[in-house]
């Protein structure tokens, strides 16, 4: 048997397999530097049937793949482990966009394409492509299809899954699967796309996507309203939705002290209410038609919001430049949390419904355990999905809470799934919350992923000490 | 071992247990009368527990089961062969709905519900539910999400899959997976309710189902456009998406001669244009604001598509009534052409870029093999998905016509291939196009489906001979 890195420079040719330490440094390390993980090399293909043939070669050696998109990852699913012994399948060098059909409002694309080329490439042909995050820079289509990622869009156009028609995918066994499909309905078996979705790289490698365009809308106004209650958001949120329908496409909550916070570490951004409020929903409407129906649709609602109590006050802005602001706040509560320390994350997501109830009886056990300590509490509320994040007290030092991880993370874990919630909104496993899967899925659906796994992947080298 | 029907009728008790030819026979047939099964027995659950119950016992005993909702499929996915060695599971008697949450937006339902009954709780809620097909006064959900059911309001809200956010299913092994999450955030592990949805009941039987709905719209109303051809109305349909966005809620191509066919079958109904034209494109538009604003818009973009020579002429509604009256024309299609007599229907769908080409290319292969034969081409054009059937020449009998039912399939199905396309959009594969799936799919995804297939259900109890 020919010496298994030997074999891959073979394949892919010297340059493109990488073992020194400084070559691979920056393939090794989490997004959030909180973990750094050895590799017997990091391989970077430069076409699908390289990726096809290096995954045979890592079969017929029995080493562990890990595939990985821009790294940017939050849950340690793209980084190998401490072992040394699996390999980095990087699909950065799969940087095409294929193809794109505006007629379908389709885009044929590789894996490794960065999420705002993909944007950029659509707006060229007067489409969107509505996945939107804040890693969009540099995090990859493949990585985002792998991890079903969320984002500000979702509200109006799903998460990822629903922004895919078809997929490439290289299977554990090194085949390639062409279901480059550019179909809205397809009832021909079994949903192997979906399956990969998600999947985190533990079942195959996605190459290659179809993806769906959308019309642009021709303007998109923003308001923020300032509110008594979480459960006045829920009511605020069915509003918009009667009087708007898919017209709204933004819903985020945030506390007070989210905006305290942004207040704080940057003081130079706008400050819309002089009096504080308990909270916050910025609101984003988008319009087929025009910016003056964007505004009159938004100021029509916010007048019955305000009609029935719903809100306190609201500012609505006159024009997207005004509305960049607006979001600014929003976009500025996790640097402002960076700014100010470490603090314990959740990613977490609830039936609408249960929001206000959720936090209202989560916040007592955590102050009653933690006395002091301070939530963070923002989202995109229209989802379901929060962020809550919890902050030491005060006099408590951000690196001394973080001891307290375990303890923290039980007591909104075992809340959220009292409350019929999930532990991973929109992040995903990876090797982070492996445990806590392992915790909180019932063994019925535990065994049925087993399963799965086991058959599509019997040797286990698809990203080995990921989700299961 | 105890004798199988005896132990059936110990669990659900002696009514339940069908095996006369009388109490069976409605359960043996298919909705089109073209196969009738054998069944050892229809059993009949009242409850989650008993059906899983029955799958233990049909596990121990070895027998096949063919779980059955409304019976309304028209792939014989839902009756059982001829061995007369299954069983049939119906679902008709779980039809509670079990839950509607008017803030979260979903309603939590058994499977045997019929769809129809789902509508109208969603309506009283103030809500919609969006799914709409032919057979919804008898079809259930259960069945609606085994396979994945599409219909008319497909181009905006996307297929039953879409509309489902999480299942409650009895594994082949007798046990219940409790997946009714109403969340639409939830990233933990891999995504079995995908699997389960459209599988048509071979990996397990579906028991309940968390439904989205939606904020009802305002007001829905409706054009016709006459259009010179297919490309066409590939062009019209990307102006009235960037016009309308996702106002646009139908969007549905029909033939001259399917015209021409309602009216001499249905010369009541009325004929909105004195001359003739090549092809129709139906039209909806609904409004989350009011009728005014959902006509205006309509008749806005209409006239951007007049003046850009993309239609001939166009017939707008002014009134929710007027807009019935020419919905009527669409769905008396399928009424008009059984009045005709029996035809070869394909239920296809290809990419709406390659719509025309493939109607062009695909004509004149059928006339050279059938001359004379006569197209009946409409569907939702919207979402790719072409009814294409195939009529008799003039003077052959549709009976005799029908002996050439696999030379006329391979015709469509091999052009269908060939330009990208699905040999089943929205009604499956059951055993009708069993054979069909083995030819067209790639051995890669073929293999995929039977490892998960034999990892899920190792003894083969579930739906024996469907699909795979």
């Amino acid at each position: 048997m020919m010496d298994f890195l030997t074999q891959c420079r073979a394949i892919i040719g010297e340059p493109y397999v990488l073992d020194t330490p400084d070559g691979m440094a920056s393939f090794l390390t989490d997004q959030r530097g909180r973990f750094t993980g050895k590799a017997q090399a990091v391989l970077r293909p430069g076409s699908v049937e390289q990726v096809a043939t290096l995954v045979r070669a890592c079969a017929e050696h029995r080493v562990g793949i890990v595939p990985q998109g821009g790294n940017t990852g939050l849950v340690l699913g793209s980084v190998p482990d401490a072992s040394g012994a699996q390999v980095v399948l990087s699909l950065a060098r799969l940087n095409s966009i294929r193809q794109v059909d505006a007629v379908n409002r389709t885009m044929t694309v590789d894996a490794g394409c960065i999420l705002q080329h993909i944007q950029e490439a659509a707006a060229a042909e007067g489409c969107l492509f509505p996945l939107s995050l804040a890693a969009e820079g540099s995090c990859t289509i493949g990585g985002n299809l792998a991890t079903n990622a969320g984002g500000t869009a979702v509200l109006r156009y799903g998460n990822t899954r629903e922004l895919c028609l078809g997929l490439e995918v290289v299977t554990p066994q090194g085949e390639i699967w062409s279901g480059l499909r550019g179909l809205r309905k397809d009832n021909t078996g079994y949903d192997l796309r979906d399956l990969f979705i998600g999947a985190e790289g533990t079942l195959g490698i996605i190459t290659g996507a179809v993806l769906k365009l959308y019309p642009q809308p021709k303007a998109s106004i923003t308001a923020l309203a300032a509110l008594p209650s979480p459960a006045d958001a829920q009511q605020l949120l069915v509003l918009m939705q009667d009087h708007c329908g898919s017209s709204l496409t933004g819903f985020e909550l945030m506390s007070r002290y989210c905006l305290e916070l942004v207040a704080q570490q940057f003081p130079q951004l706008p400050r819309p209410f002089t009096e504080p409020h308990p909270q916050y929903v910025l609101l984003e409407l988008s319009s087929s038609e025009s910016e003056q129906h964007a505004v009159g649709l938004l100021e029509h609602a916010i007048g019955a919001a305000l009609e029935r109590g719903v809100i306190n006050d609201a500012v609505v802005a006159t024009s997207v430049a005004q509305s960049a602001g607006l979001w600014q706040l929003r976009e500025h509560i996790p640097l402002a949390q960076a700014k100010a320390g470490k603090n314990i994350k959740h990613d977490i997501s609830l039936p609408v419904s249960r929001i206000a109830d959720f936090i209202a009886a989560t916040e007592p056990l955590l102050d009653a355990a933690f006395p002091g300590c301070q939530l963070v509490c923002f989202g995109h509320l229209g989802d379901g999905n929060l962020h809550f994040n919890v902050a030491p007290p005060a006099g408590v030092s951000n690196e001394d809470f973080l001891h307290n991880q375990d303890e923290v993370n039980r007591v909104v874990y075992d809340s959220v799934m009292a409350f019929g919630g999930s532990i991973s909104a929109e992040h995903g496993i990876g090797a982070l919350k492996r445990d806590e899967l392992a915790r909180y899925k019932s063994p019925v659906e535990l065994n049925m992923m087993r399963a799965i796994k086991a058959a599509l992947d019997p040797l286990g080298i698809m990203n080995p000490g990921k989700i299961l």
